[in-house]
């Protein structure tokens, strides 16, 4: 061993014991001709060390310079002056005698926490990055967070049962990634773009209680933050319902606040509907870490199918703009509100620059309109010859609106609006520090539709994938009916626009997650399902033939999740980007710049392959 | 949750209770009209179901046959005929209600330890394979194996950090298998054959101590028992020397036979080098539960040119046959003898047999010589034409045999010889029950060779791998001297020749289960190597410029191992076969039948990646 000690280890203790450390040079400051101090450095700590003297003249010849890898071996000696900040902070090596391990040339930036290396610099050097504390603390957040999980699923008798890598191809939504094969020319595997399959055939084979590290693949063009390799908390349990599961997973991912952060997370998890999501906040993953929430002044009409199938049920908060004098809320298909708390004295200045900031083509709204609510509790609105003072006080105390409060609404097509209004309550959320990285709010939205319409085909698509289960009060409605929609422009009476799925995603903070489903477990019932996908019964047979098989030898009722394990530590890291949180990740153009991959490769590979490069 | 209980969880002491079951029919017996018992299985154990006489009217209407998914509710009894063998043989269920959850038509075989499911069958219904309790042992055991690896680990400030599955294709020794990327066409990501050097770019970014339990994949022809994707417990430490891994490594594996088996494997983990296995045993990963070593008679020549390399420094056990009346030895290459204990009666028929198995191809040996060693002293061999009782004495004695052994010989060309009396020698160890399954034996294998050298190129190839380090004394060696071979027919005088490699393989009952090494760490002699190995200066920057490139910025000495952990699990699972320890694996074609793949895909994904099938 290079080393007695770590540099993270030494404490007053210590003081007088002879030892051995090895690091890298973080700093190295020289006092005259006859003292220097270096900052030694490694995973565990950085120590001082303070080289006499009666080195001096070794030290000149040897000059250890940033980055290069020391061995010193020397007393623990304590130090003068004391630095509180760091655990070594009361003692120094008064080094005897030392060895340089490795040199380094002048790093391309500074390992520091705030680096001067830019993001393509960083990603090429990425060996270097991974130096920097802040990415290092992000990597142990995350190492923290697997062993987390791991022991609480084991602890609840889940086991860790490895799934296979090479598969079949059968894209269900997503592109597979795949692999040709030498041996079976002209045939391909895939990467899983999750291991779905294989978990519930272990249900079916009676592992009970599945779960699994590991690391996905979808061939998606990638947006930022989207990595083509992803790792998921993967789980299945058999013998369970919805609410099973809802508590199972709960417990874990409190579990994992408590050990990683030493958050007691000991309020019950809230629950909201899809549809709720939807009407309140304009989005199923809501930031529930504040209120704003969306008032709807006009019955939705056309736009956004899934919602308006629903909204049968749902009382709209206001139907008093469904005819209005301001033309724009006349003609527009939904207008929306929200009421900004203390927002009521904004200037003129901010209030263009947010209209501004909902005109961006990100957002692509035509205007925004307010109203701030005075403190003498009179109105000012943008659109004030339409409205007496009456009327806008009507609207804003629709959208919850009190004195000093600003209210912004948007009106237009309800699905562009809504997006927009959602996106806006977050900005609004952000500006006001209502979201904020050290508050941590759970929630469960529920009761999502089983399926959307895909207008080009005219069939259905599902909403999570083939494998989730109806409600079962629904599961008579889709055995009973012909998925096929004779109508086109009336596949909202169909009866499959009906049916919730038993699904349930779990939203961090106002991000997805983790997301699972009581699955499917009876041949006739996935059938059925393939079927509303426009697959014919071929079909279904040759992709997924092993799963409609392994349903006739007594498959156990079961449902799983699947947490996304890279966003999960990204958000429990305070940071929105998960890039940071994986070691050696990718660029937006799916490229290791580090390695140069991907790259070219020999002719003898691709005549291995029996491949040929080109278009047809 | 559908049960109250698991079906291996119910004891006396729940007599009386009211509990829920659900779980898998294994066996249904009826007595008369009146009594069915029924044996309901899952993941935890068997639990007994007693159905009377008021439910034989609904059981006759709904008779659940052989793995229908059963649900029931009754109470907890005492058995009138206890069971022994089974933990919950004490109680039965004497049900009140129940519900069939799913059907089953009857399995292709029986859900039994011995199966008549052949291996075919079994694989193309792995989900029903996976039922039988054998295979669900083994699985149990490779979860136990995982998480005791990751105890151990953690406990030792190891951390576990993900590589990238997508990297970079470097062909070095295995073919890599290939992802063609959409986004960069004609381009190719490679998965990788081990994370080897991502583990090592950890070390320069000082994250010291690195695991993962990972997939890795190899694009080779399969021989049994081979996989195109496998798992290995990878790790890596810096500022170690070889002695640092040993111990760590052996202080796993002792913690896992401890933890997994109930094995407490006190005894130092014997040492061997390279050199003596090959002399003693024939090949580089011995089985030592049993001795029978080998005696080399004559002086080894030509043909085994690393352990001819080698042989100077080790006295030869014997040159009294370097000259010999019975032409056969006198005109080999290399005569080697194992004593067989105990076996001096052996029949001409047993001798004939014997002499059959050492003549078979895969052997392939000319003939099996021996001598009978008997009580009276006396000798009797199948060359006694040419020997007296002393000079066969002297030959038995030279093999280490006393009365009542039998000593077998077999003479020819070195590498041929050594290979057959390597594979005799382990079978005779297991015809004579020295291999016990129960019996765990580990040895490490130091000082192999850094290189062999490649006939067809007139170059070195690296043993290991091209990031394995010269033993320390023999640096300067590598750096000192220019790899190039001048005389083919002299390699064997290149200084290269006699290099050692820092490397250590662990070996457990005669298998390799891990291996690794002390890496190089500094960019002059990384280089030095892949010269050795062939590569131009431009190949080398190509296809490695990154971890030359981190060398240059502060590399620490490190070094690391990997393990088969499907390998380790059947080993210490008792078997010799991996496939059973492995949930979904694929047969010798590459093929995973259950799945049906690798298949064809579609003409749009060909052309998403800009591919065409066939040759060119």
């Amino acid at each position: 061993m290079y080393r007695s000690h770590t540099c993270g280890e030494l404490r007053a203790a210590h003081i007088g014991k002879t030892v051995t450390l090895a690091g890298w040079v973080q700093t190295v400051r020289k006092f005259g001709s006859s003292m220097t101090f270096v900052d030694l450095r490694d995973r565990y700590g950085i120590t001082q060390l303070l080289f006499g003297e009666e080195l001096a003249k070794e030290l000149a010849e040897n000059p250890p310079g940033r980055e290069f890898v020391l061995q010193v071996k020397g007393i623990v000696a304590e130090r003068s002056n004391k630095n509180v900040h760091i655990p070594t902070g009361d003692i120094e090596i008064k080094v005897e005698s030392f060895t340089i391990l490795n040199k380094s040339i002048t790093p391309p930036f500074t390992i520091q926490d705030d680096t001067d290396g830019g993001d393509d610099l960083r990603m090429r050097y990425r060996y270097l990055d991974l130096r920097r504390s802040a990415i290092k603390k992000n990597l142990e957040l995350r190492y923290a967070v697997n062993r987390a999980a791991r022991n609480f699923l084991h602890e609840n008798n889940f086991m860790d049962l490895e799934t296979p890598f090479l598969i079949k191809s059968t894209p269900e939504g997503a592109r597979d990634f795949v692999v040709p094969s030498r041996m079976n020319p002209g045939q391909f595997y895939a990467l899983p773009q999750s291991p779905q399959t294989f978990k519930q055939l272990l249900m079916v084979s009676g592992y009970d209680r599945y779960y699994q590290v590991v690391k996905c693949f979808r061939d998606e063009d990638l947006r930022a933050d989207r990595q083509p390799e992803f790792t998921q908390i993967d789980c299945e349990m058999s013998f369970v319902e919805q609410e099973d599961i809802l508590e199972m997973f709960e417990g874990m991912i409190k579990y994992i606040f408590k050990t990683v952060k030493g958050i007691h997370y000991t309020e019950k998890v809230e629950r909201m509907s899809w549809e709720q999501a939807m009407w309140d906040y304009g989005n199923d993953k809501p930031d529930i870490r504040f209120g704003m929430k969306i008032a709807n002044l006009k019955t939705p009409s056309s736009v956004y199918p899934e919602l308006r199938s629903q909204s049968l049920k749902k009382p709209v908060v206001s139907k008093f703009l469904e005819v209005s004098p301001f033309p724009v809320f006349d003609q527009a298909e939904t207008v929306l509100a929200i009421a900004v708390p203390g927002c009521g004295e904004y200037t003129r200045k901010q209030l263009d620059e947010l209209t501004e900031w909902v005109k961006r083509p990100q957002i692509g709204m035509k205007g925004l309109a307010y109203i701030k609510c005075n403190a003498d509790g009179t109105c000012k609105s943008s659109f004030d010859k339409f409205y007496d003072n009456e009327g806008l006080k009507e609207i804003a105390d629709h959208a919850g609106a009190v004195s000093g409060d600003l209210v912004f609404i948007l009106a237009g097509y309800e699905e562009r609006t809504r997006k927009a209004m959602s996106e806006l309550r977050l900005e609004m959320g952000k500006r006001l520090g209502l979201r904020k990285e050290t508050e941590f709010r759970l929630l469960w939205v529920l009761d999502f539709p089983l399926f959307e319409y895909a207008e080009e085909d005219n069939r259905w698509v599902a909403r999570h994938h083939p494998f989730t289960s109806p409600k079962p009060s629904d599961i008579e409605v889709m055995i009973g009916n012909d998925p096929a929609i004779e109508d086109p422009a009336r596949y909202l009476e169909h009866p499959y626009a009906r049916i919730k799925a038993n699904a349930y995603d779990m939203v961090l903070n106002g991000n997805e997650i983790g997301g699972g489903s009581i699955r499917i477990y009876q041949r006739e019932l996935q059938e059925k399902m393939f079927a509303a996908l426009g697959m014919s019964p071929e079909e279904a047979q040759h992709k997924f033939g092993f799963l409609l098989g392994a349903f006739e030898y007594g498959a156990p009722p079961h449902g799983g999740i699947a947490f996304g394990f890279d966003r999960l530590c990204a958000i429990l890291g305070g940071s929105e980007s998960i890039r940071d949180f994986i070691a050696f990740p990718k660029n937006n153009s799916g490229r290791d710049v580090m390695l140069d991959a991907p790259g070219t490769i020999d002719d003898k590979q691709l005549q291995e392959l029996e491949l040929r490069l080109g278009l047809q």
